[in-house]
């Protein structure tokens, strides 16, 4: 497990339509596109000293998959599952099965939303949440998950 | 956006297991096959000036990628989800993003099944529903959503 | 019962409030006052070999009435009972009791409104019903409760 | 109020759809028409010493017209509300402020049917209920009245 | 099974405390003790064909073994099975099992008092109930009991 | 609408069971009868610059009527729908309709009373409630509304 | 306790967040500060014959200790809870401790707004209620309880 | 369908996560990985006289796909949806089209788990299920089908 | 407690109503009786090296007292407290006291009955279950344990 | 009814389980066994003037015996009616019925536990509860009837 | 932590409008005012080796403030926390954080009363509860404490 | 409101029991006590060019007194109101009232504790949550709110 000041390998899982980010909806999830809020959060992470491997899929088994085979071999993962978050065991399953500390993520303020989006697989397993920042939520969240793996 | 006398097009999406039409539970679901009824709606669909391309598939996953690839450059869709109309969030989430207009459709009735059949993801940001007349239940969906997208 | 080619006799209910439309809250169901409705469900009925009977009350009991005295004669009917929908247990019993097939019409999305018109008794013992296509919900049901005739 | 011996005026209201008695589905509510079992109960009634007058309406607030004008002259009532039983608030008030001695009767065994006929909006204010034996449960209740009331 | 004018086999079931009729709450459950009402039971069975056989006890299997034993070889039966209608499965199962028709009874209105009475494990498997004539309801039940197997 | 110093013309609706105010159970509704409650408002009204129309019916579907035909054409209305403000979604969509500023008023406290009491169609589309004053809640609500009218 | 013509002593509770009256969504609550209602209220009392006392706190304990040492030695109050309406059983034990009757009063329509607003611990054991119409609601309340004390 | 000694054609279903079988939380699922059971269940099998073809997928869709594809030619089967189990009616509808029997299967107790895993889209319609015995859950579940299909 | 080989002395525990098996009801719970299956259990448990010690009765209590006085000194226990499952939190508490091993066991698939028969007081503290395998569910449960048992 | 001074008579009544005591989960309810704790009852009940009669059964209908035909001529009972405290409505009546003081004692702190063990039958209608001292509670419940009694 | 025969220091906690005792509504919570309840628990304490520390207060952070700062001293305390029993996560916080072993205590029996009094904040971390016994509920929930901290 | 570049004015709001953090179940919050985190959030708001006021408070209404008085002057709030999230509408209203950003802080993962600490009245009015990263928590908050501030 990771000691302090040694290099940390991150994962990002983003969830289903988090690929249309910046195209659709800005008002309820920001103007930047999946793209470069992932090159926001590599240069975060070099200043860190952490490397990331990002993911995206709208297919539930691919992300349980890739939590499978990449998650698994990484020391913490930021997972923002999208509706998954609210509908799948199966991911919940699979974080937990791996055990590897993660954070789960949310661009917009779920709890300002509709009542199913306030129920989630993961929160209960989590290291924490972060929720409703914009792109800056993945930020906050990877400063998060560095401090608790350092401080391990 | 489609303007009075313009040709359309159209999407029809069709969910899990309706592959297995017409072979198997006609009491419930009728004798057509899905080649049959796409073969229908294409035909009224002409008579309508508009253009239909289809889609079935029996992973949640490829019809949240069909309607954010395929779905979003049309003027409207039919989408019998079947099963995923209870469980999807990631769907919804998709028809949402994309925004464009379309029709919930229902061969069997579905308020006089199982309870959990009683609750759907998308009949609140759904233009209308049409659920009942087994494989008409698509011919008047479409009448209906060209009605509405000439009307607009 | 109805055959093939045969003419049939069709009837329309609107209960409570309907007589007002087209004079207040169009923007929830549309610009169409009911005597316009009725004159474009006739004529489109004509187009099909069938007659159709009119009817609308905002007392329940005098919907019942109707049901057992006029609709019980018919082949099928449309029924859109609007706010006793919801509540009126009588209603359904009064159609359960006739046995005539029936289609349930809606003018505005019910589901995209309050949870207390989410709920219908009229839903599960119904062919089939249109939801959310304003004035076209008729026409549409029409069609669908004619071919449902028919093909018996 | 009532004595022992003496002459007692009775009133039997029937609710919603019980005109249509013994011309459909009688497998749920018997073969006898409304009429014969009036005849009945007149019959049965003569014997014990007690007249009755009969009500049957569809409309709701016309049996809390009866109720509030004939019903509050009687010395006990037989109540078969019908599908009112199960939302009629304004009937239990009408039966609750007249404060006549009323017995709760159903042809079917409600508690065999449809979850929504297990709840009765009169059933606590009622003296007793007689439920299920189909023309007889009106006969049973009469003999539960009369009894009731020769007591008091 | 019972045909017209032959001799019926009765049976009536009495639950648990009911050994207390008679000396405590008569408010609540009348002055009849229990055996008056059996002798009352007993001499209407009389004059209608019919012989009766009486059981009580406060222990839920003693009352399960009888209606096995003893209720199985009956035509039909009363039961009053008290606290036990309401928390009872085995019961009902017992009922169920040897499918010998019976009348549901209660002194007392069950949907007067608290709501865990308004629940039964009994009702939707009775020919019908009879409740809140103190002990004229075994009385009405006899006669509803004695007419519905003379039907049959 | 209503301007400053202008006449002003009100509607009272009285829903089921109010014409019997006065007679029966006094301990919950006082003592005034429905024409004494009338002619207080009326001379109340007078006062204030306002006439007032008054409607009582048991019916549901007459006082829906009312409020189309009559109540449509006043400033403001009194609404004590009595048992119709826990069940009636009919009244609820005729006030909405017509979008007449209501205040629902009821003469006893109805949270202190039986727990389906407690829910209204009518409380969250009303400019406010006066509740639980018996009489004078007429006339509370009548300054009310004259004052919000008023203030328009 | 207060007699007709008898001078009446009053008091005025005023909950949480009423001191930011009038400088903050006006929308909700309407531009009057609370200073000002005190007055109008004061004044109308004046006319009526009666004194009012005013407290305004937004700590629960200090309003329990209010009503407790201060209310308990009045006629009369008017009590505006606001938040602690929902959630203080401490508030209801004081008010029903000291058994001094009482006007529920809110601002705002509170069935229009939160579902948790809905709920009161006040209602069932308030006098009456009066809610919606902005700063009146206290004049209206005020006119209410001092007719009920005359009246008693 | 088969017939006693008849050669039969068996098939398990494994759901999400269950590839990690053996590698991960043991004390959950025990050490045994996917492949040595599906080793013992070959063998068993081969005793009895059947063969078996095995899947799994942590994608939903795959599975419904191989139920439709391949399981729906086989004489019975085997399946452990997993998370799948609690959250797919996709799958429950793919078992249901085909309509061939099927043992529900778990390796833990899921009733000594999270409430979520206590219900189930598949058990009302399987033929039983085997639950909480490790991997001998399967054994016992292919000992069971096996009787069962030998028994019709 | 059981180690490899050693003998194991196992009890069959069965609840209410059981002893009608074979008598009624065949198309629930199969055409064996109790007899009969007490002897197939009786002799694959020989097989396995383990005798069995069997109990039925319809008392509730002596069930418990079994368990205390029996079950208590065994190795493992098969339990199908048929309607005891689930409403007997008595047999729970026993059979948590003495700590003994047990499998629930059900004849039919008690998911595809009522719902009251869905949920059981036993689940969370067995071993593992065995549902719906008519006789064949006691011989798949007796291996279950018996396997349990010797790997431990 | 006790006085002052005068010598009590008292009961107390152990549920199911409740034999097994000091032999099982001493975690749970201590090391005392019944016998013991009888007689630390017995001795501390001779100290304050009082004998006591002791009754034990895991049968809930025998419970029901010894209240009516013990319990009944007694001063006042201690009872920890173990399990059935949650589902007994038959122990409830027998109690209410022979309307003989009570105090309901339990060893374990049942709030800490399973959310069924939260709810009783026997809470509103003892005169205390006395929950969670292990052994002492007895005592403790003994010291409050007597006390109680006295006071009466 | 206290040992055999070592004094021990004790608190009492009195929660809002405790203070009102013997003034107010004594049928629920009896005649002596918390003066001469504190008395009497000083004195019995004295009896037993104990001082005691007595706090009341109406203000729900006043009585944390006194749990953290004077209750985390003590070996043990007796918290009535009377309305705040039903509401405050926040007592329960403190007490939970200071980890002093407490019972709770109430004076009336809180199951005989509202639903909501039925639900406390305190209970599953008590170490048990004396309910129902008025001014000796104190008195031997003293008992109790004191017994079970010499145990230890 | 804040610009880019400009000096921003931020508050923190600590509810109850967090003075006691560092002292007591360091397991659940982390062993760093109040001051020091303030100190920690101090000296990073300085490096962002933001000053904070900080406060803390067991009394739920000195939280709403704080933030009427100095939050409502403020650019932003980090709030922790612990055991008050889940119970005070209070505070909620207090902080819809002033109208400033602010962002809901948890030292430990509440969605891992018990239910009733799920649910919080002040997520949906909240710009975000940053959620079980103990003392952390704070600072990537501040991290938050400023760059919120900043873009706004």
């Amino acid at each position: 497990m990771a000691q302090k000041s040694e290099a940390l390998s991150l994962g990002v899982l983003h969830g289903p339509n988090l690929n249309l980010l910046g195209q659709r909806e800005p008002a309820l999830y920001g103007r930047d596109d999946l793209e470069s809020i992932n090159q926001r959060v590599a240069a975060r992470a070099s200043e860190l000293g952490a490397e990331v491997t990002f993911f995206q899929s709208n297919i539930e088994g691919e992300l349980v998959d890739w939590v499978q085979q990449t998650g698994a071999r990484l020391d913490g993962l930021l997972v923002n599952a999208a509706a998954y978050t609210h509908t799948s065991v199966a991911l919940r399953d699979a974080l937990s099965a791996v055990g590897v500390p993660f954070v789960e993520v949310h661009l917009s303020n779920v709890f300002a939303r509709e009542p199913y989006r306030h129920q989630s697989f993961l929160s209960d397993i989590a290291v924490g949440l972060v929720i409703g920042f914009a792109a800056d939520s993945y930020l906050l969240a990877l400063d998060g998950i560095v401090a608790y793996l350092r401080r391990r």
